[in-house]
This record gives C-alpha cells, sequence and structure tokens, in this order.
C-alpha cells in the first residue's frame, strides 16, 4: 500500500460512520478499537494474538517508551514495529496525557512540561517538539499533537487557557511533526480538541486545529472522572464541531456501552487499557455484560465466559478452569482472559460496523443496551 | 493407541539409553523431559505451546490440585486432562514430597501425613491410600507411590527408618492403585526408590520396589541440596540397581549439565521447574551456558537468545526486546522467555537422544560440557 493516510466512508447510519483508514502499514477498519501496547507490548498477549483478535492497529505510550527503554535505543534497535514484532499501524500518544497523570514533580511552562520519571527519579523535558521528535524515532504510524489534559472540575476560564495552551502546542507540534523529514512522508498527525465539557470551548479548540489542519481529530480530556452521562453529553456536539471527513478518535475509552454510545454520536477510533487490565483481574466482558470470574458461582461452571463469542478461550476453556487459574493467580489466567476481551472488543466493533452498513444501527444498540446492561 | 504402558527400549550406548513408552494417550520418547503444570498449568504456556515445544507428557502436582482446586471437583469437571486441555499422558506426584516441604503443621505417623494447606490453613491427611485416590480422581496416566522424602544430610538411621516406611507406603500404594477399578487398565504406577546417599540402603530399596512390581522406577530423594556431585556419585549406583526393562525417572532434577550427566547414568525421565521458573526471572538456557537476561550487556543485543535455537522466541525477538520485557516485568517476558527454556530443554532430550541412536553420547556430552560449562 503506498497512501500515506487516507479515510474512506462506507456508510452512515445517523451519526454512526463505519469506513476505513489505509495507510502504508495496513488499512484500519472503523469504528476501530486500538489495544492499548503501554510498554511495546499488549500485555500478556503476544503480537500475533492481538492481531488475530481483529486489531488492525494498536497504541503505544510515548510517556512509557521514552523512559524505559527510551525513544533512542527503540530507533537504535530499529523501531517500534521492529522491536516488538507488529507490523501494521502504531498510532502513539504524546505523553501529554500520562506525564501529568503518572511522573513525579511536574513543572508546567509556555515551553513543555518539566518532570521527574516514576520508574528512576531522572528529569526530562517534554515539549511539542521533543514529543514529535520522540513518536518519529518510535516509527509511529499516527503521531498524536503534544497537549495539557486539565481536570474536568476546574474552573471554566482554568479550562479555556488550558485549551489554548494546547492548541499553542497543536501548532508547534504540527511544525515539528512537518520538519521530521522521511517520517513525514509516511504517517500522519491528529489534533486533540480540549475545552472540557463546554461546548464553546470545545468549538473554539475544533477551530484552532482545523485552521491548523490534521489528518485526523481526537476527542481529548474525557474519561477523566466525568462520567457516562456528561461524557454523552459533550459527545452530543463535540465530534460535529470536528470535520467530517476525517477520523475521530476519542481518546482513553472505554467501557462497552461507552463505545456504542460514541459511536452512536460520530466517533470512529477508541482506545482503553480496560480490556487488558480487566483482563489481569479476572473481569470478563460478555454480550451479557461484564462478570467476575473470581466469584465462588464460576467454580464448577462447565461452559464458556460467552456463548456467542468466538476467540480461542471461549473456543477451549470453561469458566471454572478461568475461575481456578484467577484464584490461583496463574499467568495463564491472565493470558486467556486477555485473550477473550481483546476479542469481544474487536466482535463489538466489528458488530457495530456490520449494522452501520445494514443502516440497522439504532435497533443494534438497543439490542446491545438490553443484554449488556441488564445481563441479558 | 491400545497399550496400557509398555517401554521399549531402541538403542543403549554406554549406560545411556534411548526409548519411548507407549500410554493410551500417546507415546513419549526417552529420555524425556516433563514440564512442570503445577496448578493444572505449565505457567505462563497455552498447552498447545507446550505440546509445541516438543513435550510428550507434562506433570500434575497432586499436593497443589488437591487443596486447590480439590481432586473431586476436578473429577467432576472431567478430569485433569479436559480441565487444562492437555489430550496427552500426565504424570502426577504423590504429594509426599510436597506435603512436607510447603505445608504447615505436619505429622507424620505410619498411617500417612496430616497437615494444613499453606492457602488457607483447613486441616489434611495424606495417605497411600488417600494418594492414589487423588490420582485416580485427577485422571493421571502416570500415578506416583506414595513416598517420605527426607533430607540427605539426616543420620544413616533416620534415612533406613524414612526408606523403609516409603517401602511399606509403596506396598499399600500398590493395592490402593490395584483396587482403582476403571483407571488401573489405562494408567501406570511407578515406585520410588529412596536411601538417598547410601548406595546399600538404596539397593535395599530398589529390591523392595522390584518385590512389589511397578510399571516403571523413580530414584528419589535427590536434588535435595546435597550438589551434583553427591547426586551423580549416588546415580554411578542407583539406576542399575533398578529393573533395565523399565523406565527409570530421577525426580525434580534439573539444571542441563544434570541431565546430561544423569542420562549418562542410565536415566530415562525427569521433571523440574527450572526452565519455568527461570524463564519468568529472566534467565534463559542455552548451548552455551545460562544468561540473565536482565544484565545491561543485553540492552542493545540484536541477536536472538540462542542463535542454534529453534523455538519461536528465537526466530523472532532480539535479546534487547526481552530484556526490556523483563526489565520491565512484563508478564509477556516470562512467556517468551518460558517457552524459549522449555523448547531448549526439549532441544536438549532430543539430541541427546539422536546422540545414543549414532552410538555418539560421550561424544555429545564431552561438546555440550564444552560449550554448556564454559560458555562456548
Amino acid at each position: 500500500m503506498t497512501t500515506r493516510f487516507s479515510f474512506t466512508l462506507a456508510a452512515t447510519d445517523g451519526l454512526a460512520r463505519t469506513g476505513r483508514i489505509d495507510m502504508m502499514r495496513g488499512s484500519i477498519q472503523t469504528p476501530a478499537f486500538m489495544p492499548v501496547g503501554t510498554a511495546a507490548t499488549v500485555k500478556a498477549m503476544k503480537p500475533e494474538s492481538v492481531r488475530a483478535t481483529g486489531a488492525d492497529i494498536i497504541l503505544g505510550n510515548t510517556y512509557h517508551l521514552m523512559l524505559r527503554p527510551g525513544a533512542e535505543r527503540v530507533a537504535r534497535l530499529g523501531g517500534l514495529h521492529t522491536f516488538m514484532n507488529w507490523d501494521r499501524p502504531i498510532l502513539t500518544d504524546s505523553g501529554g496525557y500520562q506525564v501529568m497523570s503518572l511522573s513525579d514533580l511536574r513543572k508546567l511552562t509556555e515551553e513543555g512540561v518539566e518532570f521527574r520519571s516514576h520508574i528512576d527519579g531522572s528529569k526530562h523535558m517534554l515539549t511539542p517538539e521533543r514529543s514529535m521528535e520522540i513518536q518519529r524515532l518510535l516509527g509511529s504510524d499516527i503521531v498524536m499533537a503534544f497537549d495539557e489534559c486539565p481536570r474536568a472540575d476546574q474552573p471554566r476560564d482554568e479550562i479555556a487557557k488550558s485549551m489554548e495552551l494546547s492548541m499553542r502546542w497543536a501548532k508547534r507540534s504540527r511544525d515539528g511533526f512537518d520538519a521530521g523529514g522521511e517520517h513525514v512522508v509516511r504517517s500522519a498527525l491528529f489534533g486533540i480538541q480540549q475545552g472540557a465539557l463546554d461546548e464553546e470551548l470545545r468549538k473554539r479548540s475544533a477551530d484552532a486545529l482545523t485552521d491548523i489542519g490534521f489528518d485526523g481529530y481526537a476527542v481529548g480530556g474525557l474519561a477523566v472522572g466525568e462520567g457516562q452521562e456528561a461524557m454523552f453529553a459533550t459527545l452530543d456536539f463535540a465530534p460535529e464541531q470536528l470535520p467530517t471527513d476525517r477520523p475521530r478518535y476519542l481518546m482513553g475509552v472505554g467501557k462497552p456501552d461507552d463505545l456504542v454510545g460514541a459511536v452512536e454520536r460520530g466517533i470512529d477510533m477508541f482506545d482503553c487499557v480496560l480490556p487488558t487490565r480487566s483482563g489481569r483481574n479476572g473481569q470478563a466482558f460478555t454480550w451479557n455484560g461484564p462478570i467476575n470470574l473470581k466469584n465462588a458461582r464460576f467454580a464448577e461452571e462447565t461452559g464458556p465466559l460467552d456463548d456467542r463469542c468466538t476467540c480461542p478461550t471461549c473456543a477451549t476453556y470453561s469458566c471454572a478452569y478461568l475461575h481456578h487459574l484467577q484464584k490461583s493467580g496463574e499467568i495463564l489466567g491472565a493470558m486467556l482472559v486477555t485473550e477473550h476481551n481483546l476479542s469481544f472488543y474487536q466482535q463489538l466493533m466489528q458488530a457495530m460496523r456490520t449494522a452501520i452498513t445494514a443502516g440497522a444501527f439504532a435497533n443494534f444498540a438497543a439490542q446491545f443496551r438490553h443484554d449488556y446492561l441488564k445481563g441479558g
């Protein structure tokens, strides 16, 4: 494939959209869910198993990778794709969110953020320019602009000031990215809308980003504790403020019912640690809602996690066995439930794509909520 | 296959032997290494991956399984093979060794051992009869007699008394096993020689076991801290005291150089947690000796763990990536290095079988030691 980046809408149904992103390393069916590979690994999964779940793209975390093993080291080792054995697209975040949530002793200035590593206390500086450089060193396919993600409960003028800083950083990200030489001709850059729950701030942010011009647009600053109702209320206006002909990516979301509600509101891409983190903790997602495998009721349950699921775990293992592995703290328990959860998420995305294509998304969403939220 | 149990020697070279055990669930090439699947899982491995390393048989631990999930529960769930998705032979130990090494508040009598679970403090009794019943409930293919494993540094009369108790328990194990109905016609029973490092006690134990009659014979009571020199000195006489036409199983051994030295002395079967446990800790076995992946010298090493290894990890991943995963505490690190280690052990067993068949075992062993012990 020789397309740097193109987005083709195949069908819409209400505000819901389905389509395809084409990039040099492969195509991405949308709506898409991106498994999170924080430290150059989707936790407890081999990359070929991640691909077998149906994932077209994974996410890597700039903050983690810059600290360990280090962006320059990854570059010397041939880039992130070679390093971790994933040859399809990788989206990298900018580090902006995690530097604020994970690091110690942050100092925020117009220039960027100075911080200390949560691993070894070493001092680092992240700026829009350095974030672009790191993502280029990693060999990212979809690069995210460097932004600041404020808490949603701050005063409006704080939210506005933060959003405006992020928009100046978006422009510096665009310039830094464009100065990246060879990398520019094979990767894409996404801007990130901020403005918390405020429609007017979101609009100003969307306009600023559109003026700069990006390959895709993320809705940032949600899924930070505001709750599903407030998130959906914001998604009632935020995606429509962004260009129709570009993919819209809701960062860090979410639960299966979050995904359905967000697709309903025009979102095309998602990432979230929930299916992987839950898999390690014994929580499995099913069409009838989430279940906790450590619950004693599964001790002699010979059926699979989900009768309708097509994943290898459900084809092979009983709930009783998975219960035993979780109770015993066995690594295989994390492996099998993570594989199920990631597969379930991809099956959900495929079901949404099919429903949108068929013009039946409203029915699909109603049936999904009936089964998922009421436990079948 | 309809053979309950048969052992066919194909070739000998000095005291080293190669052959095949045939059982209903499959054949076992000897010398054989059995990966340990303590809690109904070979840690950090899917069973199909265990099989792909070349393993013909795995080991399950009676002590762990009786406590969690419980033998009766495993039986209700269809037996250990169904429960954990391994359809080839499983050897189960008797619980005798681990009840002494892991449990709390043991009380040893002629009848058996009373103990408290290390998991929840619950009270249990293991006797030869109960051990046979548990192994039957699990659906074991090769059942081990219930024995007591004393420390090698005890006074000779204590070792003798313990060995004699184990021989009385061996007879009760034989009787308990034979009373097992249907299970008897599709599984095998091995006796366990005791007597620590003492040639005369080992001989008395071997004679007592041979009088009772078993399908195979284990050399027990070694690899308990006596060191390789003392172990080899004991293996200079112990295996030859056991019947030539039955498999000889050295329990709980060992390092790659232990395996080569033991095969040289007439051993046919092994089990050990070393390749799996080491895999989780970042120690990898190679033809040039063990390496610690956490060592900084691997941080930018683009080569595989071992140039000669044929495992998926070596085919795909650099030492630098495995170093990163181990430093980051990632589950995938445990998965990939465990897979390599188990595969390396099976490649070593295959190399020994090939060398014995070719009548070239002495040369093989010399070359192995040159490469392995001197680091190539």
